[in-house]
């Protein structure tokens, strides 16, 4: 088995001439910017694994664009699938297998808590960390902070896996503002400015709160009272809790994720897939 | 889609001749016990999920018979797979999707503490639980108390997923006595009798211990002091913990994960296959 990647934009001719078994395509989070990446892989008959968020189930983003790109999936017998952390494992595949051992789920809670100390400084700004609180609400307000991406999209997988389909999502993202001044390793947060956000994203189902979603990002998670965790709660009968503690670290969990995928995305069936089509990532 | 089971082995006509879709097999524990059922129900061209702890990883058992009821499952395009609570998903699956987000992994070390209070009479005698320190100490000794069972199987399905065959097992049961008495709904035990056992068992890889199980099954784990949880640590870098608390109750999660898998096992590839070989279970 051949693979190449992760690869940027310049690279990419060089590592699609070589016709590899898998590409792993690890660019941007928006699914019509990593559309022409996914067509040109599969028209040199690799297989995709792809960390942009919107593509976890890109028919959301772009639904022509998607069935177009499922269909020349299917068309060259290749796989593609979104899979790295979150999403990828975090909020959707993890979530998933916790429901396993229920049989019927009324609602779903998972928190997740992120040390986003070690981020560069585009992400962090992205995410809203690092802006005073008028900047905060006015990049808030222009739709340039994202919090986590991505959520739609896995609470959509989730929902599928599940049965159900979420009728609407309401999102609520809160800063969280600094009492010291930081020094990181990419940036400079001082007191008073944002040093992470909450970010509420609940998928409601016949009217009530099916999937609520809290992501937690935070330069010192520790300080704020909330150590990188994540946890999920399945409300059944008995009802499950499933704990990851301390919570995935991004910078060893991110990539450990997208390489693990790489074999179970050549061994799958054709098309545009879900991480929860595929069987569990492992390191082999 | 129509499903079939679980059925004992005396409705086992009534239920092949109608030709399920997916048949559910969950009588025993042994595959040889289960063979003539699982062959039958795929010469009835149906799919099985089988509960079997030794199933889980048949070759183990009996490699011929193995081979032959795999060759049977391919020939027919079917596919069999234990896929209960343990094996299926505790101490196999659920362990090598924690593996996820390691780059590699070093060792495994996973415990449950299960509350057995609620088991029949039968499965406590199995287990080890209601006898006399000179009753345990014969029993295990003439083999018949067997703690959990699939430790073998479920540490192979791991290690096959992650690239390792472990060469030798090691296993102590340890008995837990009693320092009162239990009337319980299916049974009766006295102080000074066994009330639980703890059973570990290694698997070593390269000479070293690669995957420690530890099996906690008592009537009353919480005075034991080992409240019911099932944890997980996968060393690596940085290191994985998760956890399940409370741990999964086993009169829920067992004939759920069954339930649960029907779908999987009917979308599946042919042929005999491990749990890890399947997508998450999920409650559709």
């Amino acid at each position: 088995m051949q693979v190449l990647g992760p690869f940027g934009r310049g690279e990419r001719e060089r590592g699609l001439q070589s016709g590899a078994d898998v590409v792993v395509i690890a660019t941007t989070s928006f699914f019509r910017d990593v559309a022409a990446d996914v067509r040109a892989a599969l028209e040199a008959d690799s297989n995709v694994v792809v960390s942009a968020e919107e593509s976890a189930f890109p028919w959301l983003a772009d639904q022509a664009l998607a069935d177009e790109l499922d269909g020349l999936a299917r068309a060259r017998g290749k796989t593609v699938v979104c899979a790295g952390m979150n999403p990828g494992f975090l909020f959707d595949s993890i979530v998933v297998t916790a429901t396993g051992p229920a049989r019927f789920v009324r609602s779903i809670r998972v928190e997740r808590s992120a040390d986003m100390s070690l981020f560069s400084e585009t992400i962090l700004k992205r995410v809203g960390i690092g802006f005073s609180e008028s900047e905060f609400e006015e990049r808030l307000a222009r739709g340039q902070i994202t919090a986590h991406t991505g959520f739609d999209q896995q609470m959509t997988i989730v929902g599928k896996a599940l049965g159900v389909r979420p009728e609407r999502f309401e999102r609520t993202i809160k800063p969280l503002y600094s009492a010291s001044d930081y020094q990181l390793k990419n940036a400079t947060v001082r007191a008073g400015e944002t040093a992470g956000v909450e970010d509420t994203y609940i998928g409601y189902v016949d009217g009530s709160a099916w999937y609520t979603a809290i992501f937690i990002g935070h330069i010192d998670p520790v300080t704020l009272g909330k150590p990188p965790r994540d946890e999920m709660w399945i409300d059944t009968d008995p009802p499950l809790h499933f704990e990851i503690n301390p919570g995935l670290n991004p910078q060893a969990a991110a990539p450990a994720l997208l390489a693990n995928s790489v074999r179970r995305v050549a061994a799958a069936q054709p098309g545009w897939l879900t991480v929860v089509d595929l069987p569990p990532a492992a390191p082999l």
